[in-house]
Parts: C-alpha cells; structure tokens; sequence
C-alpha cells in the first residue's frame, strides 16, 4: 500500500546549488500526484525516471513562477506525445489564461483534455477524492492567493477473519456491513463486529504547506498528519527577511510540526543563500526532533513508523 | 576578437536523451547575446559557467515553446538578483503579452527595465546594431511568425602601418580618413592608401536559422557567411514528417549550406526520434562536407579557417 512523496525540486525561487524550485510526486497506490511544477520538472521526472504518463492529477499551490513554470512544457510534452486520458489541474485562478495564451501564440490545440479546477485558497475544502483518498487545501498566508494541499486516505474498512465466516455461515450480503464495523445479527444470534473483524491500517495523511509566513491558523487542519513538508525558506538569523516575503523560518516550521503534534516533518524550498542544508535541519530540529530535509531525487514514506528517506 | 558561440540546448520540441531545447549563447568581443530561450536555459548557464548577467539582448525566434519558456524564469531570475541594467528582447509579436500575463498574476513589477521590441518576421531587416556588429532578421518557413537572425560583423577599419606615419609626417587629424581607405594627399605629395594600411581582418558574420521548411529563399541573406546553423530536425528518411512539421532535413540543411556558399554548417533542432546523433551529421556531410553537430555545451568558433568545436 505505497504512499510515498518523491523530491523533484526543493529550493526556492533562485535555482542555485543544483537544486531546482518546487515539485513532488506524491504516489499512492501507483496513483501519482504532482504537486507545484517549477522550470524544469519535466526534465527532472525523466532524471528520475518517473513516468509522466502516470500523472492524471497536478495540483499548484500558487502562481509564483517557481511553483509552475515547469507547467507549460510538461503540457506541451504532453500534447507532443499525443496523450489521450485528461489531465486534471487545480490551481488558483489565473493559471488557465496564463497556458492559454501561451496556446494562442504558438497555435496549439491540445489533442487531450485539460481540466482545470479553480481553487479557493481562503478556507479549507476537499477540492478531489477517489475510493481511498481525498485532497483537501489548507490556506496559506503568502503575498499572492496560495495553499497547501493535505493528501488524506480515506476510513479503511475493518477486516473480516476468514475462519469467522464460516464458523457462523454469514451470507455474502452480510459482509459490507461486517467491514464498516456492523455486528452479525441473524433469527437465533448476535456475533459482535469485534468477534469477527480486525481493525483496519490506520488511515494516513500528508501535508504539503508551500509558501507561507508563520501561520498557526493551518495547525487545526495538519494536526496529527503522519507527514508534514513545511517550508523553510530561512534560518532563523533571518526571520526579518523571512517576515518581509512571506515566508517561514526553520524554528517555525518546527513549531507548526510540534504544535500540531505531526508524526514527521520534512522541510523545504531553501533560500540560494543556504549551500549548506545541515545547519537547517539541525536548527529545526531543536523544537521538532522528527525533521527530516527534502533532499531532492529521495523517496519519503508517509507512515508513522518509518523515518529515514527510502533511498 | 572573440566570435563564439556556445550550444546550450539542441534538441527540438520534446527534452530527450540529455539534450534540451534551443538556446545559444553568442559572444562578440564579450558582448553576450542570448538566441532562444528553451525551458531550463537559466540552468544551463548555471551549468557552463556563464554568467547570466552578462545578456543585455535577447532573440527569440518564435513562440513554440521550446524556443522561449525558459525566458520567463530567466527574467524572474534577474530580478530577484536586483538586475540593474535593461534587457532587452527581440521577439515576434505576443511574447510581451505572455510575459504580462504572467507577471500580473504573481504580481511580480520587474526591477529593472526589460525593453521589448517587436521583430517582423516577414522581411530580413537590421534590428540591432552596435559600433562592431549587426543583427538582422532571416525569415523563415514555419507554422507560425518564425525567423533567424544574421550577427555579422561590421566593415573594419584598415590599419595604418606605424612607420608610414612617421615617414610622410602624417597628422592625426588625417588618420580616421585613411582608416576609412583615403589617400593621404598634402601640398606637396599624394601617398596611396595602399602604402599606408594593411587590409583589416575580414569581417565575419553567424547566422542562426531557426525552425523552417526547406527555404532557399533565406540563401542570398546567408550568402558565404562563415557559420551557418540550420536546423536538421529529421533525416532524409522522416523526409514526409519534415514536410508536415516545417522542418529540415539534414539533407536539405546540407543543401542551402552548398547553394549558398557558406564556409562551415552547424546542425541542431534534433527530434528526440533520434539517440545517435553520428547518423545525421555523415548524412549532411554527404552534401556539404563541412558540417558539425550542435553539441551542448560545446563552443563553436566563428572564423573561416577552424571548423571543429574548442573542446
């Protein structure tokens, strides 16, 4: 049952230090997400070896170039290679005029669908969702309309012990009921749900929070998620500089993680001005220990037990 | 006297095999003009070491993509780096608007000036000029408003042999004259340019033609220029699909490199169909012998008597 986030690009505006601005892959399930697309995804997804006909879903967290520039070429690509299934954006408004005038230019009339969904980034909503998971926004406080984007599973049903079935012949239209926790009840008995199932996995969750000054409003809505990326664009020595563009320290990041008592955090979207990362994730790890950084071509899963990156 | 030009990306549309969309850097005397702007071309100057500031012009070609979407993120580039200086850009119409819409949306107000002008495609005309070089247009043949543009170097002066000075008690007041190919003529005597100057270095010229079908009209503009790059999109036996594309093929690049006399032919706009590039340059060399493969990365002389790549 993978749940995994790959790194494609972790630094900020200024691609330095062989680092690229923002985009994940977020695969559950062999379903892959992409979220925020800077300059250059395309090229990273082939570095890594990541499929693009795999994506169905992009979502952008906001319209500042380091989040979608890489956009235009990976739909262009698209178009190029003659992809048949939809392709399916959320982003705040604006994105669609921006592509499609692009489009009107070079004269090109995609050969796909593109579906765009406008989203509201001033309050939390489940914007898509399938049989095992939804995605919800989680506002942001940035100079632009930005959010975030928690990828939560849905209720897993409780599993039913096969020897139970047998020893008290329940009928197959019985069993839904049985794995959403409902007892067994017939003309002669009553066998618990307890007595028949085992609780099903727990349910996780991962939260991608982009560009944001400190914002404790978001620690209701990520609050217990297994995986937290938060953005750490500075140290704390430069908290000024943080506060003046709307972004967040590392101390701050870890007090979000610690706030909302997140299993991991992983932090993000490093300034240029950084070379050396340690120095950041050290820092962060001083209020939240769990902090890992988003170190670029890794692989992190979203599950309580596991901490280190797989690769 | 520095005449270079470095390939930073020669794939055509679809980013393959470690090869990127077109982008070239040209120096002239350490001016640094930037021809297309494929997506990713901010990395790639990062990667060889250029330093982007140096750009103050900047042509594009035309609007398919993988000749500008990396200009947009170049831009955001130079001003978050607080870039000083104007940029200028030479485009077909609509590139300004594409930028616009961009930066209205990320509510970005650039730092500094970026001077658009608007090149028409239809005609070969001057559109840049300092005291040592010429830009002029080269329409091409494609699917939309499309052209190449021809950097020659400006007539130079003769030079004056520093004896002769001496010798006829020549006054400086007559020296910008015979530079310019006049006798020297006083009361008493006429002394014949001839004997005065050496020939001044030839005058070298780099014409860069982009995205078209099989043109010849473009032959009389590039008419013995010393570095011909024509795209070769497809090989002979894509010949139909050239067609289809408005594309080139290696053979029909070695063609106008014959007929119109140019001393060396420079291949790029590789389709990603093809991993060895080997095949493509013999192909065009069957024609015109003097061909070399754009190789990314590499620096290509403009001179008459070096034909291979400086590394």
């Amino acid at each position: 049952m993978t749940f995994e986030v790959t790194i494609l690009g972790s630094n900020s505006a200024l691609p330095a230090h062989g680092r690229h601005p923002t985009s994940q892959v977020i695969n559950h399930h062999e379903k892959h997400f992409l979220v925020d697309c800077g300059e250059g995804t395309q090229m990273r997804l082939s570095d890594l070896k990541i499929k693009r006909s795999k994506i169905e879903h992009i979502f952008i967290s906001h319209l500042h170039g380091d989040h979608y520039y890489g956009l235009i070429g990976l739909i262009t690509s698209y178009h190029l290679l003659q992809r048949q299934t939809p392709l399916h954006i959320f982003a705040p408004a604006g994105l669609k005029e921006i592509l499609d005038t692009n489009f009107r230019y070079s004269q090109t009339h995609l050969v796909f669908d593109l579906v765009f969904h406008e989203v509201d980034c001033s309050k939390s909503v489940t914007i898509y969702e399938n049989d095992e998971l939804s995605v919800s926004t989680i506002p942001m406080n940035h100079r632009i309309p930005c959010c975030g984007f928690l990828f939560q599973e849905k209720k897993h049903l409780r599993k039913i012990i096969p020897e139970k079935l047998e020893q008290y012949r329940i009928p197959v239209s019985a069993i839904a009921g049985i794995k959403q926790g409902a007892d067994f009840i017939s003309d002669e008995t009553k066998i618990s749900n307890a007595e028949l199932t085992l609780p099903p996995p727990l349910s996780r969750s991962y939260a991608f929070c982009s560009d944001t000054l400190f914002n404790q409003k978001i620690i209701p809505i990520v609050q217990g998620c297994d995986l937290l990326y938060h953005e750490a664009t500075f140290m704390d020595e430069a908290g000024d500089r943080a506060t003046q563009t709307f972004h967040s320290t590392t101390l701050q990041a870890g007090a979000i993680a610690q706030k909302a008592g997140v299993k991991k955090l992983l932090i993000g979207h490093f300034s240029a001005k950084y070379t050396n990362l340690e120095q950041m994730v050290e820092e962060a790890r001083t209020i939240f220990p769990k902090t890992e950084l988003a170190i670029e071509g890794q692989k992190y899963f979203v599950a309580s037990d596991i901490l280190q990156p797989t690769e």
